[in-house]
């Protein structure tokens, strides 16, 4: 099977770190590709900069979908346009970090908690917290105080805030695992495994692992997305008649 | 105080007739605006559609921040780019149609019924209910089965539809009131009401009047977006120093 | 329009602050009025006080509804029948401070703290944040350890533990934004908001704003509490054959 | 030990039936007293009759314990001013039908639906389902459309309503027990529980034998109401300096 | 009424304890009898702990029914097996621990926190707490850091802790009660109460005289668990036919 | 891997059909074994045939491990002893149908509904449901009105039962899969699916593949069951020294 992953910032600083990442966590018979957009933010705390990057990140897994793709993993814990990529793809499989991780939280543990850079994350990271149904299993927000683009400055600095803070976690809050809330805090969960003692999830890897997951339901049983209400895709012919595909840079994307 | 209406669509079809309605409804120091994007789909059914006019929506609504709109609605029953609206504005008042239209039928009554154009619009429609914390007071969705761009088409029948639905959400549901779920629902709101005798909240009404409201509690009293924690936008440096201004036609809105 | 502030005690001390406060914001064309009871407890915090002045509360919303007022508040932060008003009034708006201001709040910002004079406040307060569905937006309550009667004895002190309780919601509770969880605690929000640089709600305020919010949208669009279901008021027949009138001394409230 | 049961209403019509009612249901060393308001509205289906009952059916509870009864019963299914009750009793335990039938159903069995005479009653009684905690075992509410002077009108026609809507109840809604949301549809739950086959609680019964209940526990092991937090009680000097004793007719309740 | 509480471990050590303090709980009338099973752990903090014991309980608790008990208690806090104990009876009644505290708890004040031995039970008693309804009525776990044999080993440390968790959950949780959620934390509720001055709850004499309640129910009015739906019991011609009785040792026991 | 499928009953007719149904689905690293209990009831509707194989179950579980399987999966859709099974396994995955089929679900589509035999199953599966987090997603539940061991009794009669159901699901209740909620539904899944159009999930497939990618995940970054918290273990010394292993059939499973 293939898979695409996309870091949806306007940089490829993380491409080859993450696929060599996923090249290691990959089954024999999958194919990955990582990509970032063309253009954008370097870092997505801020929805504004989430928003900036829809149509290209939609029109990036729509093409992947046309190319052959099983599945395309939205790189960014705030899993942005998760829903709108379900909703425009027939065949392929979406996955994103927030929700993969969470599920596989929940069956890890009874409670879990979520390590994130900045507490600006936590209303938006909270609201999906709730929507996908793991309000009861969040024990605690913990925050490094860091912003994305300060994980890899100092490591040693960034893997003692994680320590102190997942410490802190299990301790007071009653966790039973961790969540690393941020596709850019990856390569930290092993070590971190260790110290702590219970399970610290990598939210790049659970992403991709789920994806093939949900793949392989999909060539099996047929269980894909479901066409039928909220993730019903918008019509061919309204995309010709209206010029979305000049407008919205899609070429090439809608056909019947 | 100026209020711009945003119809996030592709044409300009509705911007006259929003004008015209506008004009009536609004305060005597009150200068409106309606104003339509300049590209994109003609209704926002499918979440695609939202996702591409995120952009053009969000600058739409920075530059009227920087031409001294005192607020900015977003004529879309989904409120898309609600929250990233106000995490940009940094004075200026943004409201949604679903948000200011709940709030109004929850002190109105004790339950209320959404009417819908299709079932594809519930499960996004009841994710913002849950998030708005009304998941208890909605009585019940109804649907009319019938597309944003039909409800003008046969008027007589779009109201013999919303007649039956509205007596059935009253009569079967328990709803106290009913909320037109769409924009484009507009102008049937008086005749239904008076049929039924119950208050029917037309959301362009709705959403206007919430942003007078909110500019004027702005005014008097400074309490405007908090700009701590979630709403807190993003730094001017960022977005110069990766060139977003270039990249998504914003030159000239941030400024420190 | 004519809107009255109900200050629900046995006392008219406030009541000239309070007229004071509210005929600075005020629109031009509101006329207020401010009363209190002719007799009752010199405040509300226990909810057999609210009790006591149930009947001469409505009776004055009652009458202020036969003598042409457009909105009547009542100004107490546990909304002490809120719901009874809606019922009897069959045009006059009615508003209540935790209901005007968590609304407000919510808009405002992600998630807000709760300002008491007292715990013992609390239980009801919450009951209240769960009933208006706020309880995921609710980041604390904090307890100023002061009555009702003492935030106005030394205000400096008042002043003080504002300050401190307020910076604890924000850097330790997540809060957005401060609602002043007592009408008695009006006149602080100026100033206190100025020091914590989040909006700070003042309930004498919020409600008054919201009533002549909601009239103005009663007034336009016929939007008025519905008067099917819950809000359905007593008939006339009753109150006349029962001799409620004389027994409650309400002579001349209740005409067909 | 002594309990009264308060029919809070200005009428003495049902004091004879229910004392019969009592009697029979009593335990042997329980003494029990009905007794009804001197003024009021002959029912409470409107939540302004219970506002207007509130100062004598407190005073009436205030009585009760100063005169050394063990528990009192507020007679109707809103359970209107159960905590201001608990709030003043310092030993005297209260109840009220909604909470006591609730706690019984959840234990009899998964789900209940709730019979009400007209549908005007429901929203406040889904507040109380809510606030009590069995949202997620309320089956249905279902309504006979009858008021409350009308249960025992015609006997045979409220039966075969009760049959009707029980039947349904179960069949179509998972309901495993009924609750008869109204102290006035006592005298039918038994014939009912035959015929449908499921417990039936008749609401008058449930809270007089939970308050019996409850003064047991009292008596054997302490534990009475809280008097720390929400049903701290008033003081007494509050009391006496504003007069409250002549203002509402308590005279001689308050004491140190 | 006949009474059997069930201590669900493999000795008898506490038998004579309980009984003893049962014998002096009960009602004129009632007798009381405590048994605990043949074989099984010591205690029942592990969750296989409890599995291992079902067979013997639900075979003793039938057994009790057939042998004329009007009711049984299951004596572990978890409420192991409560479910499948009423589900199997077709008269008797059955209670546990925490359920029935809970709902005593919810009545006396408006928040309760429990009082746990070690931080390991927490999430299957919250699974507990949330399921019966109390989700909002809980102020917090307090962790002893006790294992169930070490709370009579040293009774004047166990106390002390109490006291210091106790008083931290009524100061900084906002506890109205406690709950001791264990059966083992027997006898030390009377003191604790003095001291800390809100209600402790000891879950044994709760559940005993919530066990005599319901039984009063049942036989004055014909509440008695509901047969239909959720409780429907299995059918005998299965347990014959399938040979349960032999393999489950329970001969005898199941009879048409 | 080595990955055990357990179907808790006391016979061996369904090994078979699973173990063929489940040979074509793994993959081609898996070993799969089907295995049934050496008595117990032939199905597990009533909720006292489950507790009767806990002992057996999880007995099975604990040697599985113990001859080095890699998961063991607990075929019955109520998810018997699910928690327990985590708790006692140091290494071993454990999984379930019901959680790992809603997981799946919740990732198709927006609600889903949940075929069941009969209504009496639909109490203990909701509680699931909402213990699960999948509340808001559950459209409904629909019941075929037949036992387990009718599904194979006459197919084609099953099928039309099913599809009836499935059909009123999706147009009636807004589901967007369908889950069929009983591993004896096997088999019907993907005619089902064809008709209906939209994905059908077969618990026993489901819960299985499940299995595989949670093995997966643990083999490669270590996120097995975390045992800190609500799953950690009971120590080896309890279940020695109170000869459990004797009194339980577990001889050799519990070494340090």
């Amino acid at each position: 099977m293939r898979i695409l992953f996309i870091n949806p910032v306007g940089h490829s600083n993380w491409d080859g770190v993450v696929e060599e990442y996923l090249e290691e966590a990959k089954n024999d018979n999958t194919q990955v590709d990582v990509v970032s957009l063309e253009k954008g933010p370097h870092h997505l705390e801020y929805h504004y900069y989430e928003a900036l990057i829809g149509q290209e990140l939609l029109n990036t897994i729509k093409a992947a979908e046309r190319n052959g793709y099983d599945a395309a993993i939205i790189g960014c814990f705030y899993d942005p346009f998760l829903h709108e990529a379900r909703e425009i793809c027939q065949e392929m499989v979406i996955t994103a970090p927030a929700e993969s991780s969470m599920q596989i939280a929940a069956v890890l543990g009874n409670y879990f908690s979520i390590m994130v850079g900045r507490k600006k994350w936590i209303p938006k990271m909270e609201r999906n917290v709730m929507e996908y149904g793991f309000g009861e299993r969040l024990s605690s927000f913990r925050s490094l105080d860091m912003g994305v683009l300060d994980f890899h400055a100092d490591e040693d600095f960034t893997r003692q805030r994680m320590i102190e803070e997942a410490k802190a976690a299990v301790e007071e809050d009653g966790a039973e695992s961790i969540i690393l809330g941020c596709t850019v805090q990856s390569g930290f969960y092993k070590e971190l495994q260790d110290i702590i003692d219970v399970p610290v999830i990598d939210v790049v890897l659970a992403s991709f692992k789920h994806a093939e997951y949900l793949v392989d339901l999909r060539n099996r049983f047929g269980w894909g997305t479901s066409k039928v209400g909220g993730y019903e895709g918008p019509p061919c012919r309204e995309i010709k008649d209206w010029h979305l595909e000049e407008q919205f840079a899609m070429k090439g994307l809608w056909k019947e």
